[in-house]
């Protein structure tokens, strides 16, 4: 179960949340990118960035360099995957149907090499599954420049949408179609990089995704 | 052209930064939703949440009874539209094609009846183009309990990734195939509600969307 605390208490559409660590677990499973919230000088930022999940962490990484990762204190991660457009009988019933996480906390620098690595390979993996055995690892220059945080998953909420219009019930009469319009992550045919010479077949872990009918 | 702040001159990949108020546009318009960042209680908060833009004015909108749009101060809206998975020769030269827009500032409560109601309008347009013309409009009272926000576009920028993997010089020799995997987000069948009653055809401007190759 996830804890509730007075940040991740759901206080607009109940209905739509989950308190299953499962649910969490998936949603951060399913993503591509996350959407990282820091406060630099009082005021919010949010930067689309990858990670990756590793139990009950989650790992972000930036250049050493990177403001949003210096900043310290508490972040915001949300993971959001669109399922739909709900389209209703009426104008302010429109909605979208979504799995959503939000995780809170302030993350830790990771130090420990075997730690960093692994929270490397899993971001790599997130975004590309099956390509840490397949390119060349990071060397220590590499390493050294990679900053790498861990967020704790202990304060997180989950929110789920995958229904069909809530009309209001007068509106059921109304003549209007209405319904959900799917919306679908894919993958497309895979393009070499011109630079790839001499040419070489796409591998199967790559292009196995392209025939999927979304993502992950 | 796109005015400099300090928070909006790129640091991190510069290369990436676009700077023209037609590259703004041109990504604000193609998305479905935004995750928008506050600050509540000197925490990040980012939540995923429909908007739209209407000339220099992108437009949110909430409950009134909704946290993140009581909270007031500076807000930050970021819209990720991702378009491929950057496979490169070496693991730490993974990453993402993608567009995105970050807007700040501190948006103003719109209280214009005609504003309100044209921003309302945009984005049920922004999620579903079309609906607002086939659906009830909203009435009095749903249009009393629906806060709109107005974030003026000045202070925002832009970046866009849209190239082959940036390898290190001598991994191009490395016998790894490197390229992109196209993401694309795309419209599936459109699904009628169980309530459909009597069946009535799927209207064009829903339907034609599931036969586009990507959103919008």
């Amino acid at each position: 179960m996830l804890s509730t605390t007075e940040r991740t208490r759901v206080r607009r559409g109940k209905a739509r949340a989950r308190t299953g660590r499962e649910d969490l677990y998936a949603v951060l499973d399913a993503g591509l990118v996350c959407h990282l919230g820091v406060v630099v000088d009082g005021a919010p930022r949010v930067v689309p960035t990858a990670y990756a999940r590793i139990g009950d962490t989650l790992y972000l990484h930036g250049s050493t360099g990177a403001r949003s990762l210096r900043v310290g204190g508490e972040v915001c991660v949300t993971v959001t995957l669109l399922d739909g457009i709900v389209l209703a009988r009426s104008a302010m019933h429109h909605s979208v149907n979504y799995r959503s996480a939000m995780v809170y906390g302030a993350p830790r620098p990771v130090t420990d090499p075997d730690e960093h690595l692994a929270a490397l390979r899993a971001i790599t993996e997130q975004l590309a599954p099956g390509q840490w055995d397949a390119v060349r690892r990071p060397d220590r220059k590499e390493l050294a420049a990679t900053a790498v945080l861990a967020l704790s998953l202990e304060e997180a909420s989950v929110k789920i949408r995958d229904a069909p219009p809530n009309d209001d019930e007068a509106d059921y009469a109304l003549p209007v179609w209405a319904g959900v319009l799917p919306v679908r992550t894919v993958f497309g045919e895979p393009e070499p990089d011109p630079r790839l010479d001499p040419p070489l077949p796409v591998p199967a872990h790559i292009h196995g995704r392209s025939t999927r009918s979304s993502a992950r």
